[in-house]
């Protein structure tokens, strides 16, 4: 049993989603474990991290849609306005996805579905460069 | 330290919750693991994981509706309709709910509470075969 | 390669969030544990965990105002009732946020962000002992 970690950096431009699939797979397979287990988490909590279809991008578009009108920008309930009509559906937002998501390794391989991609989720209008630590452990 | 991995398939017909505890409980007896780390993950982007009261069925009826007035099927709002009215809104409350869940191993038990129960919650109106990866690690 | 683990009770007194950082961050460095990943996971279904920003107390008060909002107590649309109007909107709360979270610990310390807190959201109105059970895995 043997473990490595990483911090990646994603440069964001605005809300939406940001498929980290590849570096996360790229790291993984740089470990060399066969079996295991690798946790991706987000150090923000005005963005966050979603499993989501990779196929459509319309799939995309509707999602980031839903979450907008979920939990609008400039919402009158908000009294947390510091950093904009975003800041506070920022959060909500990062409260009702994830922060960590743990995905296995099964032959030498990130168990991602078919279908499935993972994805940064950025809820800030403005560009941010977002942190996110990797983590593997496994043999 | 060791561990140990499985795939299992739940036969769904519909929407709705889907109790996996007891295969889940199995996997984590039969790895003979006495202090450790369970995680369950689920392979798909219109099914997802939930932990949920096991006592009262009317709590499963009422989170479905819950979710089924949040995110409507065959809301204009969706772009993304190519498999029906039921195609994005599943992809949404995946994203809603988890992808991933891990639940400690204590006294080779696992640490669900009382109430607990672990479900793969099925977004989708038709049947599908749901694969889950189950991974331990412990000693 | 080493583990440990440990359940802590977390007294509440109504709904809101209830910052346990410095318990976990306590246990995560009494382990002795330099690289590795630590996993919090709540046993129960009427609270929850989320990670949300530490500095201005509006924030939590925010997130527990729209989480009121998106499903208030006493909702029509709930046929489990049997502990007041607050049981089923406790455990819809829970679905939609977090049941466990894991954090990675980096150098000694564990890797949540500059803003981060973690947080048990009590979703009860009555006060309540919440047991969350801490584990770490790592080297």
């Amino acid at each position: 049993m043997r473990q490595a970690q990483k911090e990646i950096t994603v440069a964001t431009s605005g809300q939406g989603l940001y498929e980290i699939s590849d570096a996360v797979r790229a790291f993984a397979e740089s470990s060399g474990i066969e079996t295991g287990l690798l946790t991706a988490y987000c150090r923000h909590t005005s963005a966050s991290l979603v499993i989501q279809e990779n196929a459509d991008p319309d799939v995309q578009r509707d999602l980031v849609a839903f979450f907008k009108r979920l939990v609008p920008d400039g919402d009158p309930l908000f009294v947390h306005t510091i950093e904009g009509p975003d800041d506070m559906p920022a959060h909500v937002k990062s409260a009702l996805t994830q922060t960590s998501i743990a995905i296995p390794i099964m032959r030498s391989v990130l168990a991602l579905g078919t279908w499935q991609g993972l994805y940064l989720f950025e809820h800030r209008r403005s560009p941010h460069a977002r942190k996110i630590v990797l983590h593997v452990v496994g043999s």
